[in-house]
C-alpha cells in the first residue's frame, strides 16, 4: 500500500500503511466554526450521512467509498485466523450504507463500483481485496474532480459577462470534493473574469444556502447577495436575475430531475419571467433506471426542521410546538421547465439529451 | 364621556373618565407566550409600530386611532391654563404617526379621518375634541369588525367543501380587530361547516405563518399544515391545494396590489397551475391615489432578517455575519394573476374592479 492523500473542502483521507484516517467538515457547524470530525468506522460515516454532517450528492457518493475501504482495512487488522476476504458479511455492510440515504444516487452508483469488485474477489486475500477498494475509493475522488472541472467548463459557457445568477441550496465544493456542480459554472465564469453576481436562496429549512453557499462565495471572492426563498419571484420580476443554475440529485431518463426542496418553484418562476434554467450535475447522477420523475421517491424529513431550525446545540422553534408540517426533502422538476441540462460531458436540450442516451451513454 | 371599551385578539383599550387605557399583545412573542404590553402614550404606539410588536394593516390603522384618542386626552388631562385644542401641534404629531410605517395604506387612512376632526376643530374646547376623536377611534374599531365579517361572507363564497386552501403571513384577527382578511375567508368556510384545510406558508423572512396564522388556525380548531414558502409549488404540482387566499396591504386603481413578500410568488405559482388566486382586504385599502403596481413604494427592511431569525432576546443567525442581503418587506402582484379580489363590498375581476370604480366607490 502506497502512500495516498487526498484533501478537498469537506473530506480529506490519508492511507497509510494498513489504516486509512478519514475527516469530515462538520458542514452543520459552518458558517462561523470549521470543525473536522475523524470517521473512524463505517458506522461513524453512516450516521454522519444520515445527520447532514456529510451532505451533497457527489461528496457523500466518495465519503461512503473511501469509508468503505477504511472498512476493509479495518477488517484486515482485526482479522483472526483467516486471511481470506469475507464476500457475505462486507455486502451486507455495503447494503446499511445504501440506506442511509436512500434517495443519493451517487451513493448507489459508489456502492455498486465497491460492490462489483467484491463480488469478483471470491477466495481473494483480504489485503488484496482491501488495496483494490481504496483504489476504487481514490478513482471515484479523483474523478469526481474532474467531473467537476468540466460541469465547470460547460456550465460558464451559458453565463454572459455580468450576468446575475440565482442558485439555491450547496453545490460546492462543500457538495462535491471538486468545485462543485451548478457552483462549478458559476465559480468557472468568475475565475474565466466575468464580472457575475450571485443570489443566493437561503433554501429552507435546512438552509444550506445561507449557511453554506454564503461561505463558499465568500471564500472563492464572488460577489453575491443572500435571499429568502420566496424573494426570487421579485427579483424576477424587476429584472435584477439572468439565469438560474441549480444542482440535481437524481435525473430520470426522461430529464425530469429531483433535487433540493424549492428547487421546482424556482423552475416555474424562471419559465414565468423566460429566463435560462440549468440543472448541473455529474453523468452518474443520471438514473437510468428511472423512467420520469413520477417513478422518483421522495423522503419526508422530521417536522421540527420546518417548526424552527434546527442544529445541534443552537436550534430555535417558532411555531407551536406540535403544528402539522409537510416537509419534503426533495421537489421534482419535469424537463419541460429546463433550457438545457449541464452535465460533465457537456450540455443538453431535453431532445438532445434523449439522443445521448440513444447513443448509449 | 362614556365607559368605553373594546377587545380584541391584538388590542383592547378601555375609556373612562379622561383617561385610555391601550393594551397590546405582544406579537413578536407568540406563539409561546401571550404578553400584553401597556401602550401608554403615542410614543409607545409608534415605537410598537415600528418594531412590529403591533402588525396587519387595519390593525395599525385602529391601534392609531385609539392611541391618538388618547394623546388627546393626555393632553387634556396635562393641559394647563387654556382648554382651547392646540390643532397645529397635535397635527404634527399625527405626521409622527404616519411615519412610523409609510407603506401602510390603512394607517394614513385612519391618521386622515382623525385629521379632518382635528382641522374641524378650530377654536374648540379641548375635552370635545378629545372625545370626537375617540367616537371615531371607536367608529374605525367597530367598522373593521364588520368589514372582516363582510369580507369573511363575501371570500367563503369561493370556498368548496372539502377544499385546500394555501396562505401567507397573518391575516387573522391578530393583523385586524375582527376575525381578519384573508383569514376571515377562512374562518368563515369553516364555521359555515366546509370540511377545509389550510396549509400555511411560514412567511420568511418574519414568519408571521409559522409564529401567529399557525397559532390563530388552532384557536380557532381549522385544521392545517406548516410549510416553507418554498414548498406551495410541490403542494400544487401534487393537487394536495386548490386554491390561495392572501391579505393585500395597498391595492392599486388598477387592480396590482403590494403584499408581503412572497405573495406575488405565489400568484405566479397559482397561475401556473391554473389555481385560483385571491387577495382579500377591506377597501380602505384600495388606494385611489395609486394608479398601479409600479407606484408602489416598497420599504427595503434590515439585514438580519435574512440572516438569522430575529426576535427580541432568542434569535438566531445561521449565515455569515456580513454577508449582503435583499430584503424587500413586500411585493407586488400584477391584476392579471389575480381571479378575484375580494373586499368587504364584494368580489371582484379586474373589470368589474375597474367598474366598481368608475362608479365612484
Amino acid at each position: 500500500m502506497l502512500n495516498i492523500q487526498r484533501d478537498s473542502l469537506g473530506l480529506r483521507f490519508r492511507a497509510i500503511g494498513e489504516r486509512v484516517e478519514i475527516e469530515i467538515l462538520d458542514q452543520r457547524k459552518l458558517p462561523d466554526e470549521e470543525i473536522w470530525v475523524a470517521a473512524d468506522t463505517l458506522d461513524d460515516m453512516i450516521q454522519l450521512i444520515q445527520q447532514l454532517a456529510v451532505r451533497g450528492a457527489p461528496l457523500i457518493g466518495v465519503a461512503a467509498a473511501v469509508a468503505s475501504a477504511q472498512e476493509a482495512f479495518r477488517r484486515l487488522r482485526e482479522g483472526q485466523g483467516s486471511r481470506r476476504f469475507d464476500q457475505s458479511s462486507f455486502q451486507f455492510r455495503l447494503q446499511e450504507l445504501r440506506a442511509a440515504r436512500p434517495t443519493a444516487v451517487n451513493l448507489m452508483w459508489a456502492v455498486d463500483r465497491l460492490d462489483r469488485i467484491v463480488k469478483a474477489s471470491s477466495g481473494e486475500d483480504s489485503m488484496i481485496v482491501a488495496n483494490k477498494l481504496l483504489d476504487e475509493a481514490v478513482a471515484i475522488f479523483d474523478e469526481d474532480v474532474e467531473m467537476c472541472r468540466q460541469m465547470g467548463e460547460h456550465g460558464a459557457r451559458l453565463i454572459q459577462e455580468g450576468e446575475a445568477v440565482l442558485t439555491v441550496c450547496n453545490t460546492g465544493g462543500l457538495a462535491t470534493v471538486g468545485i462543485g456542480t451548478a457552483f462549478a459554472a458559476l465559480k468557472t465564469a468568475h475565475d474565466q473574469g466575468k464580472k457575475i453576481h450571485v443570489f443566493a436562496c437561503e433554501t429552507r429549512p435546512l438552509l444550506q444556502g445561507g449557511r453554506l453557499t454564503t461561505w463558499e462565495l465568500a471564500k472563492c471572492g464572488i460577489p453575491h447577495t443572500l435571499i429568502t426563498d420566496s424573494m426570487a419571484a421579485t427579483l424576477m420580476q424587476q429584472g435584477k436575475v439572468h439565469s438560474v443554475f441549480t444542482g440535481a440529485d437524481r435525473v430520470s431518463r426522461r430529464g425530469d430531475f429531483a433535487n433540493k426542496i424549492g428547487t421546482y418553484s424556482l423552475a416555474v418562476l424562471a419559465h414565468y419571467h423566460r429566463l435560462p434554467f440549468y440543472p448541473v450535475a455529474p453523468l452518474s447522477t443520471v438514473d437510468f433506471s428511472c423512467p420520469s420523475g413520477g417513478e422518483i421517491e421522495v423522503e419526508q424529513r422530521g417536522a421540527d426542521e420546518v417548526r424552527g431550525f434546527v442544529r445541534p446545540g443552537g436550534g430555535v422553534r417558532w411555531a407551536p410546538q406540535n403544528v402539522k408540517t409537510f416537509n419534503p426533502a426533495f421537489d421534482v422538476t419535469p424537463v419541460e421547465l429546463v433550457t438545457k441540462i449541464v452535465l460533465n460531458t457537456g450540455s443538453y436540450t431535453a431532445s438532445e439529451f434523449q439522443k445521448l442516451q440513444a447513443e448509449g451513454h
